[in-house]
């Protein structure tokens, strides 16, 4: 039985770790977070490389530390080089985070392209709750690439992924982790309502969990990387209440985050 | 004949319309502009989703509120989307914006397709003021992506245009609004000379006279989403004028527009 | 011999040319800089288009004033274009900037590419250390694309690319700037620690040079641009020193430099 305060000392390492390390973390993403997700690596201590080309793309997973894998808004050159990634990173076990935006029946082309991905077993797969859940192959309504659920209601029938992945993560208000290692479910609370104001934040926390990944076991730093997040979300949000400035601070909060600031403000429950 | 007073009110029910319904906007748009258009959409209060891929074109436009498509900067799989989105868009009467990027002689692959989608009849076509004049059929020097040219010199040559849209906008310093329901033209003044120093205010505008399309009459949507910008504009010039700065604060002002300030800071002219 | 007082009144003279003239400068650039470098374009006082695909390329390039080839994440499509304007620029005179990221064994397709590219002259190389020592035949390694080497310690082996181009720029925490013309190398210091945590801050340097060399000969052209963001980078901090702050302020600091400032701030030294 894993104990809060333990957790919360692995966190602290994971993050010590990631300011070390700075590893290097291939990102193959969609349009609207490329930018983004890149400058959220570099302010959190990691070393982005955005490499999404199928030429390229086995010799430079092969000296990556990480990888995220992100079905936003791929071409036809991105597809091949995700199949090509993540094959090389399941064999080479570096650490890969498949985030499958947008699943659904209606997206045809990249929900047969994570399929064929999840043969691959991602070392982590994340995503909001409608994708979560059309993913463990139940059917919902969805609304483009935006959750119509709420991840409180969606976990527990989450665990039917464990198949393919060791570790679950599912973005909302609250966010839930599931880890083959244990029953338990983990609650990460904190955040702001203006995250899902600003576009791809989602891409961005899952470029960030592959970051953890390179210099953390996958559930400490599938955890670590929310807590990041969350606690990044609600500092920004006391100092800077509206959306524009809040994404400012949101970067500046990410950036300065600490262990005090960790200890002080972490919001962990353990179902 | 339409009067400033009932403009205002619909206007107003407009904005409030978005907030409520927070349409699903598809937008083909490109590279510079995906990650702004998206965070403009966020910030105004709908639902944004970029996908511009050929092979789930056709099902996702289906389900969507109301499409943008960006000729900015196009691969040939966004080409092939935009034909296939424009034409499902048309066939389903889903309102849909064309802004032809760069329409000019030098530019022969894009306007060749801008020629191609006119025919699926977009609900509103808005461009800067090269981009419609050469559009409506006249020949100008351009200079690049964007406009030499004074708005209120080319809204007389954009009739030209109402055969191919029910709504023609042309922004700049003012913009003006062109209707097939009407002779009169709307003029809109507000904004900032800063906003054409931030790329992609234009392509983001586009963006969200499509989701005030699915919400609001093709007219009013069209004056509703440039009156949204003219006031963030304004406001946003007035507490931040320094370029950086101006660029937070008009996130933030797009934000916070409410009834309220649309009543106070509103600048038609009908001519 | 150059004095560093005449290369002041240069460079100012090239800054106060740029507002006046505000060239137009196509890029061909990564999905990480197309709206960062198009901000900074604009920031600076020219007029970006990121025209990239392969069936424009010639028209286009006939009529930019300069050019901006970045392979940080090159698609089919782009690669084609790419080949084609550097090839109409080489022709036509027009200034063009090449900035070979990622250049190394490991990024094989690109570093063919840039090989390629080389044979049409590019007027200024720019990278950071990492790829220009790579590209001047050593053979390092490398942790994606960021550098793991200091600038000043490979400037004196980056005069083996003289053969390619007049003018070899290399960043870092002091910029060196190497020419066919004189045996001086010119180094820029200021900035600032937080730039690197901004990502494409490279790459958009790199559209800058193209804009300055569309105004002012090459080698002034070069160190222009890197003073332009040494001195608007130590501004921004000095004023924001916290990592989200930090990039508004740079933007700031890009369009508010003028001649005062330049005089004040600047500091080069000539080796």
């Amino acid at each position: 039985m894993m104990q809060v305060n333990t957790l919360i000392d692995q966190v602290i390492f994971a993050w010590q770790q990631l300011q070390q390390k700075s590893p290097l973390v291939q990102c193959i993403t969609n349009k609207v977070a490329s930018n983004y997700s890149a400058n959220v690596l570099l302010a959190c201590g990691a070393s982005p490389a955005m490499i999404d080309n199928p030429y390229e793309a086995e010799s430079f997973t092969r000296i990556t530390n990480a990888l995220n894998i992100n079905l936003g808004t791929p071409s036809s050159e991105q597809m091949q080089a995700m199949k090509i990634s993540a094959a090389t990173a399941h064999q080479k076990n570096i650490p890969w985070v498949l985030d499958p935006v947008g699943y659904s029946p209606i997206l045809k082309w990249r929900s047969d392209m994570v399929d064929t991905l999840l043969t691959f077993l991602p070392s982590v797969i994340r995503g909001n709750a409608s994708e979560i859940l059309t993913l463990a192959g139940e059917s919902i309504p969805s609304k483009g690439v935006d959750s119509t659920l709420d991840s409180k209601d969606v976990y527990p029938k989450a665990t039917a992924l464990l198949k393919y992945s060791p570790c679950i993560a599912i973005s909302g208000a609250s966010d839930f982790i599931l880890s083959q290692e244990t029953d338990q479910v983990i609650e990460i609370k904190g955040g702001s309502a203006l995250q899902p104001k600003i576009t791809a934040t989602g891409c961005a926390l899952g470029a960030l969990i592959a970051a953890y990944c390179a210099v953390a076991p996958i559930h400490i730093a599938t955890i670590a990387a929310h807590v990041h997040f969350a606690i990044a979300g609600k500092l920004a949000y006391e100092s800077a209440p509206t959306l524009g400035q809040f994404n400012v601070a949101f970067i500046d909060e990410l950036f300065t985050l600490n262990a005090e600031k960790i200890k002080q403000h972490i919001d962990i429950q353990i179902h």
